[in-house]
C-alpha cells in the first residue's frame, strides 16, 4: 500500500473511521484564482492549458498551495473523448465548449470508434502521471470523465444547452442511433478512466452534468444504465488500495436510490437536496459528496460558516461525507471565501467524527 | 353557478370525478402555431401582443379553435408586475426578457410599492375580461402570475439566468432586502390575481420557474413561504365556484410534501418526476398537473401515445389529474404532434375513470 500523508478522502469515499470530514471543490483549479489566470495567459487558451501536462500539472497544484484541501483533481475538459474521436472540440470566447463537427447524420454515428487513451488522450494520461509525481504523497489525485449522456449531449447538439431537442428528439424517434453513441462512448470512458488509474489517479469522478434534463425513465435508460457499465468495467484495485468511484447526476436528486444502487462508492450531490435527507434515503449504500450552493461563497464569513454547520449536523455522525460545493465554485468567488469554507469544514466537522 | 360546456378540467383540480383526464399546454398560445406568429408579426412585438386585449383575445382562442384543450390560458407575460412597478421590461432579440432598471441599490428596494392591477395592469384585467366574454361558456380561464421569488431574480438580477450570483448573494448577505422585494411582490401578486378572478379567471396558476434553483432551505424562505401566503390571500369563491390554485415550481421535486402543505388545489410537475411516485408522496391532498417532457412533441406520433399511455398509467385510476407538459410546448413543435397528444389523452384516459 502506497503511503498517503493525507487519506482522509478515500477513507471517507469508503465510509471508514476518519478524523474529520475531508474536502475538496469542483472546479478548485479556476478563474477565481488569480495564480491561475496568470497561467493561463502565458498558455493561451484553456485548450492550451489541458493540452499541456506541464500546465495541467502546475494549475491542479495551485489550489492546494493555497488551501489545506484533501485532494487534488486532474485539471482537464469532460469534453477530451468526442474531441479524440474527431468531433473537433473549440471555446468560442465567452460561449462555452462547442464542437466543430457534432454528429448528426447516421453514418457518422456508425462511424465513431473508441479512441486509444494512449494515443489520442495521451495528454491527459502524462498529465495524471506528472501530477501525481509532483503530489509526492501529500493527497490523494482524483481522475474523471464525463458521463456518456453529458458527452453525447454536445456530441449531438454540438453545443452545452438547456432544452436537448436535438439529442431527444433522437431518443425518443431513433433510440437505437442514440443507443449506438452511448455503448461506444461508454467503452471509451471505461478505457479512458482505467488509463488514468493506471498512471496514478486514485479516485475517479463521472461527470453526469447534464442527466437532470431528462425524466425519470429516460435517466435510467439513457444515462444511468451507462454509467452502471462503466462502474463495472472500472479497475478496483490499484496500488495495494481500492479505487473508489463516485458519480454525480447534477439535478438527480430524485433518482438517488437508482443511483445508489448501480456499484458506484458515493454520489455527488447538487445543493437542492437535504444531504441529511439524502443519507436517510441511501442507507449505508454509498459516501455521500456535497453540497454546498457555490453562490453561497460570494456572501461573508458568517453565512459561509453558518451554512457548512448546517450540511454537517444535516449529514451528523458517522464517517461517508466529502464535504465539497453543489457545482463549481464561480469564478467570481474571493478566494479568501473559499479558505473560510474550507477552515470552516475542518473545524466545524471533528465533532461529528468521535 | 356560472354554466360551463365543459368544466372537466376544474372538477379534475378539485379531485371530483371526470370522465377522462382534461389537458391543456403551458405556452399553448405561441410560436409554434403559423397563426400565432401571423398576429405577432401584425402587431409588431410580443410586448405590443401583451399590452393590447385585442390581440391577447385573438391569440389566447388561436389553440382552443385548433385543438379540444380542457382549458384556455390568458395571454400574458410573467414579468407584467415588475413591469407595471417601474422597471422596464424590454426583450431583446433572441435574448429573453430583461429590465432596463434592475434593482441594485437599497433605496430602490425600499422605494418599492405594490402597483394598482386596475391601473398600471388594467391592460391584463381587460384582457381577462375580454377572453372570458369570447369564449362564451366553453372552457374555462385560467389566469396566471409568476411567484414572488422567480419575479425578484428578474428584478434584481435584470433578466434571466442559471446561476443567479447577484440575488443568491443577496439572500445570504442582505436577507432583510430580498425579503422586503418578495413581501411586497407578493402583496401585489395577491391584488393581481383577484383582480383577474374578479375580471372572471376561473383558476390560477402561479409559475415558480426558478425555485428550483435554490437550496432545499432557501427554497422554503425564500419562495415556498411567499407562495403559501399568495394562496392564503386569493379569493377562494366566485360565482359560486371555487376557484381552483395551482403551483408549480420547476424543478422542484424533491420538495413536493412541502408544496402540498401550502393550501393550494393542485401542484405542477415537470418531467423528472414520476407522476405515479408524486402521487404517492402527496396522497390525496393535491391535485397533480403534468408531466410530458415537450421535447417528446418533436418525436413521432407513435412515441407520442406511448409516453402519454405511461402518464396516465403512472398516474393510475382516480381523478386529481391534469395532463399538461413539463414546461412550456417549444417554437419547434409541428402543431399535429401537440393534437396526437391531446387525443392520446382523451381516448387513452377513459379506463382510468370508471
Amino acid at each position: 500500500m502506497v503511503n498517503l500523508k493525507n487519506d482522509t478522502f478515500l477513507r471517507a469515499l469508503l465510509r471508514q473511521p476518519t478524523d474529520y470530514t475531508p474536502v475538496w471543490m469542483m472546479r478548485q483549479a479556476g478563474r477565481y484564482l488569480p495564480e491561475y489566470n496568470e497561467t493561463r495567459k502565458r498558455a493561451g487558451s484553456f485548450l492550451s492549458l489541458c493540452k499541456s501536462p506541464d500546465y495541467a500539472t502546475e494549475v491542479t497544484l495551485q489550489p492546494l498551495a493555497r488551501f489545506p484541501l484533501d485532494a487534488a483533481i486532474l485539471f482537464s475538459d469532460i469534453l477530451t473523448i468526442p474531441d479524440a474521436m474527431g468531433l473537433g472540440l473549440y471555446f468560442a470566447e465567452g460561449e462555452g465548449p462547442k464542437f466543430e463537427r457534432p454528429l448528426r447524420d447516421e453514418w457518422e454515428i456508425r462511424d465513431l470508434t473508441v479512441p486509444d487513451p494512449m494515443n489520442h488522450l495521451r495528454y491527459v494520461i502524462d498529465a495524471v502521471s506528472q501530477i501525481r509525481h509532483a503530489l509526492d504523497g501529500s493527497v490523494p489525485l482524483i481522475g474523471f470523465s464525463g458521463s456518456p449522456w453529458t458527452l453525447a449531449t454536445y456530441m449531438v447538439e454540438g453545443q452545452g444547452g438547456t432544452d436537448f431537442l436535438i439529442i431527444k428528439k433522437m431518443a425518443y424517434e431513433r433510440p437505437d442511433l442514440l443507443h449506438h453513441i452511448l455503448d461506444v462512448t461508454t467503452q471509451a470512458v471505461i478505457a479512458y478512466l482505467n488509463a488514468q488509474i493506471e498512471a496514478g489517479a486514485q479516485a475517479v469522478m463521472i461527470f453526469d452534468s447534464w442527466g437532470g434534463a431528462l425524466s425519470h425513465a429516460a435517466y435510467r435508460e439513457f444515462s444511468l444504465a451507462y454509467m452502471e457499465r462503466i462502474v463495472a468495467g472500472l479497475t478496483k484495485q490499484r496500488e495495494g488500495r481500492r479505487v473508489p468511484s463516485v458519480v454525480f447526476t447534477k439535478g438527480g436528486g430524485l433518482w438517488l436510490e437508482a443511483q445508489a444502487d448501480i456499484g458506484a462508492d458515493a454520489l455527488g450531490l447538487d445543493w437542492t437536496i437535504d444531504i441529511g435527507a439524502a443519507r436517510k434515503r441511501v442507507g449505508d449504500k454509498v459516501a455521500l459528496q456535497g453540497n454546498l450552493d457555490p453562490a453561497i461563497l460570494l456572501s461573508t464569513p458568517q453565512a459561509i460558516e453558518r451554512e457548512v454547520a448546517n450540511i454537517l449536523a444535516s449529514h451528523g455522525k458517522g464517517s461517508g461525507h466529502v464535504f465539497n460545493l453543489g457545482h463549481g465554485i464561480t469564478q467570481f468567488t474571493p478566494p479568501e471565501n473559499a479558505g473560510v469554507m474550507i477552515e470552516a469544514v475542518h473545524n466545524l466537522s471533528r465533532q461529528y467524527h468521535v
